[in-house]
């Protein structure tokens, strides 16, 4: 049996492939919400939360059969990785209507606590909630309660707290950045 | 829904259960054959096939599933990364009663061709096809041809060739030595 047989055979069984595409989330898929700082919002600081399954070039088909079967996203090179690729979904509207019905219709067992947590975030900015400084404090927690998997944040929560703090509430004028450092 | 409540909801479902473990082992799992120079064996050298599934000690429960689901083999520290754990099956009757057939049920697709030759290389150890120079020669250039991914042998093929060439087809003594060299 080749490759498109095995495909198209676990493609017969929707249920048993969502499955199957659930214990390789579990494995490789990663929920994330960095925190930016960004010019002309609110508070000078965006949440931006994230969804990537990451696999060697070679095994691209299983990054195209997540695609498919979640209905959303696209596929990119991960930057300075030639070799691998990426499904991502970081459209907010996909993650709150394709990714977290998607997952929370089968039930993640390693990143669980990460995907309730990621879920929340996400509802909680389509709510709006970031808009008032204490929604938008509770989500940056709940983002900074997240298991970064061996990564760092560029800022320390009791930075971006002060930084809170001392904001007015009117439009911030800050430079651009993301705060996940990856290890070298 | 705690973890505790999701795991016996999986675990309701049997298929669903391995398609999950299926997904997982495609990201997380590693057919790999090494090859080792062995004192007391007649060509001087053995393969020797091992499975494994790799993950972090929080998650120890997946491992344990996977152990429960496939019956067969133990948990041990991954050497030298004391918050990892490895689910190993390395007795060579299990890998051939326990976990080919598992994985000849439920179908790999990134790692289908990686389980194939290994599937091969055990039975042809089962039929002893290793007791002559060339079925030895014919496994020791199958395990050559897997995916080793980013790790290294410590020989080549041609060096274990020519050595073989050498053979005599009696008891060679030679140091131990196991020929997976992994990156720093």
């Amino acid at each position: 049996m080749d490759e498109k047989e095995r495909l198209s055979k676990l493609q017969k069984k929707g249920k048993y492939l969502n499955h199957y595409l659930l214990g390789f989330t579990d494995a490789e898929g990663c929920f994330n919400v960095s925190l930016k700082k960004q010019e002309g919002t609110r508070f000078g600081w965006v949440l931006d939360p994230v969804f990537h399954i990451t696999q060697h070039k070679n095994a691209k088909f299983v990054l195209e059969l997540a695609m498919r079967q979640i209905n959303c996203g696209r596929i990119i090179p991960k930057p300075g990785q030639e070799d691998t690729l990426q499904f991502i979904v970081d459209n907010r509207k996909q993650l709150a209507e394709k990714v977290i019905p998607f997952f929370s219709r089968y039930n993640l067992l390693v990143k669980a606590r990460d995907f309730e947590i990621f879920k929340e975030i996400v509802l909680g900015l389509e709510r709006r909630e970031h808009s008032t400084k204490d929604g938008f404090e509770r989500l940056l927690k709940l983002a900074f309660s997240m298991n970064m998997e061996g990564k760092q944040r560029r800022y320390k929560l009791e930075e971006v707290m002060k930084d809170l703090a001392g904001s007015s509430e009117t439009t911030r004028q800050t430079p651009k950045g993301d705060d996940i450092v990856r290890p070298a």
